[in-house]
């Protein structure tokens, strides 16, 4: 008989992740229901996109905290491409450049978006608690936080399909953030749940692993939280 | 006639910088000038390439630090090679690799510097002072701190010529780390007081980045000094 002190095997722990994540994950957030559902308005839309470049800037500053923290040459290799696929190969190019285009497909002043001038607040302190939760944590925990990615593509398929359809105003061309995420995250989070599979090795450790992911979804949601408030159905 | 409190202008700042660095670099280091020299046993030879090693081992995770610390993509993209740089594109490549050639060069135990066994801890607390330098000051005053780099191409060019001649019981193959700096640094030094020059742009930040600079200096310094002391000439 296993004791409750004893290691989760492989399948256990993934499938705790998964269901722990999932159940919190912010596609069921209210907003984001309404979101994909085609019920935002214009100026919500708009709203959702420049708070949320807040939280697509933070995420080259994350990941290279992330590096930051590893001693080992191999995980950094394999790590580091997060960061060139947000700030990309060069200027115009990566995930960062696909949001502000983004913008501009909703509509937005660019240059607003880009200074950060409409984030909110509660936008901006929800994500700087996932600088702060990956700079404070062990490396394992922060590769763990990231496990959201086992959500994300199936979601970016889905808002793929749903801004078309309900918001046909948005220049299609302007989507391809979502399109590269479909693959991208699929690949990125087949390398950080091999990483905490192999470095969690403790039932400890793994309950700190499911916490950080329970963390990084009340991140995402306390940003939708905030979005929400400030742009409320009219 | 200028205030004591204005900036220096870009000459006046580069001259200061480079004054500064060059009269503390550690090539003016006793063991260092017996290295060169061809003074130093294969032994002391072995105990500098195994402890330095550390120091190789801290430049990717100070590098990410600085990553992290830069809120502009264009920044994050010009400063990111300096990881890859060290870690390689694959398993093999890069500046760690290329030092663990020269251990294997001059004769060390490989796994035994790969575990870090022989790192004297006057060694280990100077790299980290880099590490935590690298942490705790602003991003104008890190990337001031890696200006060492002004120096390091004649030091490199210098040492290969010294090794060389002095001490052919080395491989002389494994010296590639050496012979790839030279440009490297080159363009890395160019790339950070282009930096600092754009930003450090009151007098107080220019002593500040100068500050960091000395702070640098003093580490490379203290790194000899645990060495000599732990290896004397016998």
């Amino acid at each position: 008989m296993s004791s409750p002190d004893a290691p989760l095997d492989r399948e256990a722990f993934v499938a705790r992740l998964r269901a722990e994540g999932e159940n919190r994950y912010h596609d069921r957030h209210p907003f984001h229901v309404r979101m994909h559902a085609g019920k935002l308005s214009r100026r919500q839309i708009q709203a959702w996109v420049e708070n949320r470049f807040y939280y697509q800037t933070r995420i080259p500053i994350k990941d290279a905290i992330i590096l930051s923290k590893s001693e080992d040459p191999a995980f950094r290799r394999v790590w580091m491409h997060r960061i060139s696929d947000h700030d990309g190969k060069e200027e115009g190019l990566g995930g960062i450049a696909q949001w502000i285009r983004l913008a501009e497909g909703v509509g937005l002043d660019v240059d607003e978006v880009k200074r950060l001038t409409h984030v909110l607040p509660g936008v901006r302190f929800a994500c700087d608690a996932y600088v702060t939760l990956v700079r404070e944590r062990p490396l394992v925990e922060a590769v763990a936080s990231s496990l959201t990615e086992f959500f994300s593509p199936d979601i970016m398929a889905r808002r793929i399909v749903a801004w078309e359809q309900h918001y046909p105003w948005v220049d299609g061309d302007t989507l391809a953030y979502f399109r590269g995420r479909v693959t991208r995250a699929r690949e990125d989070s087949r390398e950080a749940i091999d990483y905490v599979l192999a470095h969690a090795t403790t039932r400890a450790e793994q309950e700190r692993c499911v916490d950080a992911l329970i963390r990084k979804t009340e991140i995402l949601w306390a940003l939708l939280d905030a979005v929400d408030r400030a742009h409320p159905d009219t």
